[in-house]
């Protein structure tokens, strides 16, 4: 085969970009959303990736755009040897991004030139992870949401999915923030009316948790349901873990007065975040209920209200606020946000992203 | 409270834009379309802002970002004691914008580092206007629609609203210049096939009068209804007001021949300008009757003939045309405009308006 | 006529852009598409220009921008006199684009200061063509479609036209690759489990031929129809001719084995592109058969085929890819494209469309 313009050929390396932590694994998609037999397209840290299961049933990442005149892949087909098949010119890339296959130089086995950068993928709790950095990539480091496994499906809501028009930085501090629960959230998640505990932030690994516990405490509406014949009272405890860069665990329940946990009941609830651009944010969330009390009939009704709950509590409450967050904060003139006694949680996380920006750029430019 | 990153926390104080007059008062609403109990976001000069009536019904204006993360304010809501609640996470402030409650500190008052600026608002002629300016707003100087104090609502057409896609000055330009109503308006308020009078422009305060003064002229259309049993011929005035920045005034009226303005019957024509941003433009308008010679159903009639004629030419006629001018000459090696002797008002009112720019600017940026 | 401020009334000439051959005819509309009494707005090489006929009936193009306040003639109308009156003050225009009446200064000629510019527009081969550039314009330079003169409508299908959001270069491209027939358009124009045979490469004039033959093919579908009876195998040529900038002829048939063209059928496709803006293209496209080998309903039965299959084709199936591919070397650091074996044609024509563009530079910039 012969290449025409050599020179034209190398992928330029794109500097670091010292927004986004690379060397860690980033959520793609929930597996139940990448079905064999697809090539799925999407955005993540700007760069357009093509997603899609290998023959063994195993999710890959190449870039989605064609070596030869960039055409996305997402636009061509699996065949059945499993390989990709541009739509274009007919190219053939294996699973790993080689390209095997040019029609058009029958016998000639395809240079090099025409490989496709392929990216690091696992399938873990349910999700499919990418590793978009530099060396090997460390499988061990997968965020942990191991509450997802072996959960019967019955006690969890959708793996649900939004696509937010703001920065993911805005969603981690929504989050990370427990005190906009009451306010934004007023009626549904959280009570205006009610003073609540102090938030208390702990560092944790590679992570933080930010948590409040309040004692004594009427049962909120969403667990009433949980636990037919509750106590009057119970004691309350919300602990939202964050693991680098942007992966949320909220925890979430009642129990008895003075009791350990596994006297009540709660639910983890996964809030998983990836920069799709600068300005806007892939949104994974799903629940998982633990220490189930019901059966039957009442879960499933639980499993809809939790859906249609967190749904219309994520789309119809947060995301407008972030998304005109967002907006107010790219008018010109805009002034700074300032960081109160409330923002303890994002203001620990973004201190420890920074050195971690700051470690990784430092370990990518030598010298 | 603890403001933990207290350095970030001061507004930037945007240099003094040399494009826009600061020290002069902008309708922001027609007083109907603000009712108590909403807060309404408009944004004016590039600036976000948020319009409500404090308890006492009177109008306020406070930049539409809170303090804390930026949240719109406009997205908040009016507590029963006067107080916005901001959306996100309830901070509360007052009508000029002091932050009063931090909820999630009871017992300590707010740092005033969290107050939101807010800009002086007056209530003059059925307006909403807003200072935006430097120093002490002068009340005395709102522009001169007292036409409207007074008037009887069957006098007077819709107080209508049209958000424009171009600058400012072109709509002040369209409105300054007579002669093109007989040829875009052609069939409705003018008639290309007739030769006009002569454009008279004279100075009057910070402002400009056009003019034009056909003598024996056939009674118009718009005036037919007006008028019953009106005389063959009659005269005919138009003048229309310019000031400061971009407040517009027509009084258009006929009369017996050689008679004075109260042998006849006319209307003035409000047409109020403020720029939203550097392309586009909130134009109010209204129209009210003078020396009315008809009553009962015939005024009802004429109000919905004006509301609809009025609606239709400027949403149909005059804005698509002005809004397709914006668009050639941002149109990259666009030709600059020509200014004809028809002209001669726009040509005036730019002239003063430039010296009035000047003078501020040298105003605020002594030495 | 007064012109109050002449030191702005030059229009500014842009510099000679390095991108666009000027000196050459673009297409501009199908003849069918511009009829008489109508003023059509299209931009070309980034200039927004006005179509209509004369009262001679011949096709005109000025700048499509009044030459006092910009408003787009387009919006304006034609009249009786075969004079182009600005929607806005009434300034007529003779078909040159020359300023002829000012109705706000009867008596008074007006200056040459409000003639608009006017382009060199030729019709031939049922296509407007339009000269942008300097110096005189050579009407025997306009591109060659002789092939649908005097055709009879039934043996052609629709002069049809797409928009595509693509720069032009892109177009070309797909056009001059024969290989991504079989690929993009399988099971449609082209078969992708059939190898084809060797792309060859002429150069004619100022332009070049990229053809292939396959000898003992059997007749493709497109072609079954056109020929009653036809050989179990024939011998089948395509050849696409590119006339510089952007001008492609297609011409594709099949023939008795051995045999010389008049033996078969086939058809001319023409495929000519005009750059709209640096990132859009318009793009005109027809078919005309030669050596007809049927009649009757057959024939339009046939037209019918040809008008969808083409249409379908180019807009269902070309402008996707091509606009995803421009979306993809758009994003920040994509890599260049590599040109193959396969793109012999488009890199030849890269090559002297770049060798005419500087001459045409070199001769435009002297000293
Ligand atoms: S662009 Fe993929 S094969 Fe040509
Ligand atoms: S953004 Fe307004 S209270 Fe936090
Ligand atoms: S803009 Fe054309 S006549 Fe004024």
């Amino acid at each position: 085969m012969n290449v025409m313009q050599a020179a034209s050929a190398e992928t330029p390396t794109a500097p670091h970009d010292a927004r986004y932590l690379k060397n860690c694994w980033y959520a793609a998609w929930w597996s139940c959303d990448l079905p064999a037999g697809e090539i799925k397209a999407r955005t993540i840290l700007n760069q357009p990736l093509a997603f899609f299961r290998g023959n063994d049933g195993g999710a890959r990442a190449i870039a989605d755009r064609c070596s030869h005149r960039l055409a996305p892949l997402s636009m061509g087909r699996l065949l059945s040897n499993g390989h990709l098949r541009c739509c274009y010119h007919g190219l053939e890339f294996d699973n790993d991004g080689r390209c095997v296959v040019n029609p058009h130089t029958p016998g000639v086995a395809p240079t090099a030139r025409l490989d496709i950068p392929s990216y690091p993928v696992v399938e873990k709790h349910g999700i499919v992870w990418v590793w978009l950095g530099e060396g090997k990539p460390d499988a061990t480091r997968v965020p942990d949401y191991a509450c997802f496994d072996g959960a019967q499906e019955r006690h969890m809501s959708k793996r649900d999915y939004l696509r937010l028009e703001a920065e993911t930085a805005l969603v981690v501090d929504n989050l990370l923030d427990l005190s906009h629960i009451a306010f934004l959230h007023d009626g549904i998640l959280g009570d205006s009316a009610k003073a609540e505990a102090d938030i208390k932030v702990e560092h944790k690994d590679d992570g933080i948790i930010v948590s409040r516990f309040n004692a004594d405490a009427s049962i909120p509406g969403i667990f009433a349901e949980f636990w037919p014949d509750p106590p009057q009272l119970v004691d309350k405890e919300t602990a939202i873990r964050w693991t680098a860069p942007s992966n949320l665990l909220n925890d979430t329940g009642v129990r008895v007065r003075g009791g350990d946990r596994m006297t009540g009941t709660g639910f983890y609830g996964a809030h998983i975040l990836t920069p799709e651009t600068d300005q806007t944010t892939h949104y994974f969330f799903a629940a998982v209920r633990w220490n189930v009390r019901t059966q039957g009939e009442t879960d499933l009704r639980i499993q809809k209200n939790l859906n249609e709950l967190r749904r219309f509590a994520f789309e119809q409450q947060d995301a407008p606020v972030i998304e005109a967050q967002q907006r107010r904060m790219n008018a010109p003139g805009a002034p700074k946000p300032l960081f109160l006694s409330i923002d303890a949680g994002p203001a620990q996380y973004r201190r420890i992203l920074e050195r971690m920006l700051r470690a990784e750029q430092e370990a990518s430019d030598p010298g």
